[in-house]
């Protein structure tokens, strides 16, 4: 850890070539600055491999000078899992391993390297006549390596699943600059340990993803999508339970809403007008796919009864594409919309579907105990038991104290998630920020198996050290 | 593992109670004879502990006194993981925890114990309107602890995953007898490593699984189900795309069978009359499930542009529940029915779905090169790429000679699998039968991967020493 900057730099060079080392400063900025800007610390450098063989010639370099590396996909990670931490690590940018290797829309898969862009996945999948059914904000920036490495999530899990389910195979660098040759296009094999989905959701901990097979989907034919009025969370869920029974498979996205995200749209010139049915407390965006043999309609169909069993008042179907996108863009703008407010604290926490009002009522009301005033804009996944429960401060408040009071909202609501058996981290995971409410919170054992596992994979703390595990 | 045995059963009667400790004979058969009829030596004791806690009391005499453990399900194995290699062993059956601690339908999970038989499972999720969507010919005795640890598949993998894709979390005692409190009902937790996936699979090897919590999915309002003549496995190919395309997650099983697998039901009576429309060299059974809002009549539409196109010339499509399970039997029989033709030999193999031609045209060439007048039997889930690629003796040859010379039968189909990137055991795993071949096949770092991941969380090897790994 004491090799001079300068000399590592042309090492780096030296194994990777010129224009593949980024020194700190203005050009390594954007590998550093991360979306949250809660984390300042440079790299000793960048380093940007082209190929595998770069990666494992810079991992067996790192592992010999007991370097620390933190790979690096698109730096659109939450939790400061991809930026330094001590300031002695090289970051391992993949974004030059960026081939899709192949593609198979009709058996169903994509291989893909750790630095595709997840939009160009979405465009290789289409252009064929598929989807990859990943969808999440920073989808235009995020790469195939990071969404892996934290086992991204989004607005279709309900339908697809997680990352993991989404990937059949990986390919990936060990922390002695080995090659795993886990990419494969099988949908069963059980010739021993699960490899692949410990890696994926490790967090560049355990090895460096270098690339993947992933799942492909049948484009759907049809999409029937609605904004539904409901009194609350519990209403939403009674009605969630309504949808998933009339069409199964075929509910592809189930989203909660408050008002108060919806007036802050619009307060903010987000939303040009409210593309909601009516004023109601709280909403559900919710999504049917149709397969081009099924019977459309459904929604419409399925929402009459809950109408008539009070479970909504009234509800907006989309009438075009257009529409379907405007009201796509409520819900996605809902978590940007929170810094124009002043200071916001956010969770991003899961718990039993079956037990979302309940986390959405105890967690408000603990928080309003916390800081008097303080705004809830608890939204998301319902249908995952996935809630963004975030928080703009009081009206008026000064943004720093209201901060500097973040841990005693944590503290309320986690209390909350852990009495109902919920996570602390549903999608975003552990990075740095949250290595110590892990601590608190995890199962103990399964922590010291984590630790027993991180040990037998990287011996000498080469892979991203101080992530997942402090 | 020089304990006396009488001081052994006396140690373990302590522990676990008198009536819980089972020696060597008569009363030990059905915990070590196994379904293929291969291993054959005893264990010093079957324990039968009634609680996690015993369990774990179990657990934590066996490591101090370093006596090898095999955690033990309901004994269907396939590949000698549960049942004894040196001799040295305690079988730890879990047959005794076999309660259902919860199970909401609605919300769709169920918390059931390790000893919980597969169909009690089944029929405690009907009861409630749902379904375990894991069908596999032992389901009658399996167990779920056993099922999970060896990541079983079945006949609806196709769309609904295998078991590990069916259980969100799991109890488990670890090598020092520690519980490791994994169960929940979240669809979404990135708190750190996959212990979970990674515990599913590992054949008892890693832990002691005690409990699970499986996904529960809505009933199917209505089945079609069809055995539609095929000229051969691409045609087969051909028409799962087209099956595919039409139904999407509606289209729950795609099974081939060979005419010469139906000839043999017929000729040992295990079929009273010929279920298929008419005489044709190979066989698809396929079924499309509906929900209650799904417009059906799918499949025979399904199958017309198919007949036109030439991909089959005859088809039966069952017209009520009796016809669906006579359509079944079929499939469910061609393994059993095996037996009744003298010797058989048999590969459990998957590869990329696109290639299955490719492996049963080679595969039955290369076997048929190293045993002339060898009788193919390839059949099985062609939608998940997994073939049951059996063999029955030559008509008239010595069973013994014949399965002296498995060795070259089982080289000349694996050389293939490999050839196409397969997996030498889709859906039974390794156990003691396949370590030898995982040697040979497995990619070497993913060996060192899975021995160093062993050696951390069993360093005195007390879980299922010399199963997975040799």
């Amino acid at each position: 850890m004491t090799t001079p900057t300068t000399s590592l730099h042309a090492e780096i060079a030296t194994l990777l070539g010129e224009g593949a080392v980024v020194p700190p400063g203005a050009a390594m900025a954007r590998f550093i600055d991360e979306p949250r800007r809660r984390f300042h610390t440079a790299a000793q450098a960048v380093a940007l491999p082209s190929s595998v063989e770069q990666v494992q010639a810079l991992v067996r370099w790192a592992a010999a000078k007991r370097i620390p590396l933190i790979p690096q996909g698109g730096n659109t990670g939450l939790v400061g899992g991809q930026v330094p931490l001590s300031g002695q690590e090289v970051i391992v940018s993949l974004e030059r391993l960026n081939r899709i290797r192949s593609i198979d829309a009709a058996t169903g898969h994509m291989t893909a390297e750790a630095g595709v862009i997840l939009e160009k996945a979405h465009e290789a999948a289409e252009a064929e006549g598929a989807i990859f059914p990943l969808w999440i904000a920073s989808q235009g920036s995020a790469r195939i390596g990071g969404v892996l490495a934290s086992n991204a999530g989004g607005v279709q899990v309900l339908a697809y699943g997680n990352a993991r389910e989404l990937c059949l195979g990986v390919e990936a660098v060990t922390a002695d600059g080995r090659l795993y040759a886990g990419l494969n296009t099988l949908r069963k094999d059980n010739t021993g340990y699960d490899l692949k989905d410990l890696l994926i959701g490790s967090e560049g901990t355990l090895a460096i993803l270098t690339a993947a097979t992933l799942k492909l989907f049948p484009r759907p034919a049809a999409y029937e999508t609605a904004v539904v009025n409901v009194a609350g969370p519990e209403q939403a869920l009674a009605l969630f339970y309504r949808m998933k029974a009339a069409a199964g498979a075929r509910l592809t996205a189930f989203e909660l809403m408050p008002r108060f995200g919806i007036d802050m749209l619009l307060r903010h010139g987000m939303m040009s007008s409210d593309a909601t049915a009516s004023m109601s407390p709280w909403y559900v965006l919710l999504e049917f796919s149709y397969g081009e043999a099924d019977r459309q309609g459904v929604l419409a169909e399925a929402l009459e009864p809950a109408f008539e069993a009070g479970l909504t008042d009234d509800a907006v179907l989309a009438g075009s594409l257009a529409q379907r996108q405007q009201l796509w863009a409520m819900r996605e703008q809902m978590s940007e919309v929170q810094s124009r407010e002043g200071a916001s604290i956010k969770h991003d926490v899961c718990v039993d579907i079956a037990d979302v009002p309940q986390l959405i009522a105890e967690g408000m009301e603990a928080a309003e105990r916390a800081v008097p005033g303080i705004r809830p804009c608890p939204f998301g996944h319902l249908g995952d038991g996935n809630i963004h429960f975030n928080f703009s401060q009081p009206i008026g408040a000064d943004p720093k104290a209201f901060m500097a009071g973040a841990d005693a909202v944590h503290d309320a609501v986690y209390e909350v998630v852990l009495r109902l058996g919920g996570s602390v981290s549903a999608e975003h995971g552990i990075g740095q920020l949250k290595t110590k409410v892990l601590e608190e919170v995890k199962d103990p054992v399964a922590l010291d198996m984590m630790r027993a596992i991180k040990q037998a994979l990287d011996p000498h703390r080469i892979l991203n050290p101080g992530k997942v595990l402090a």
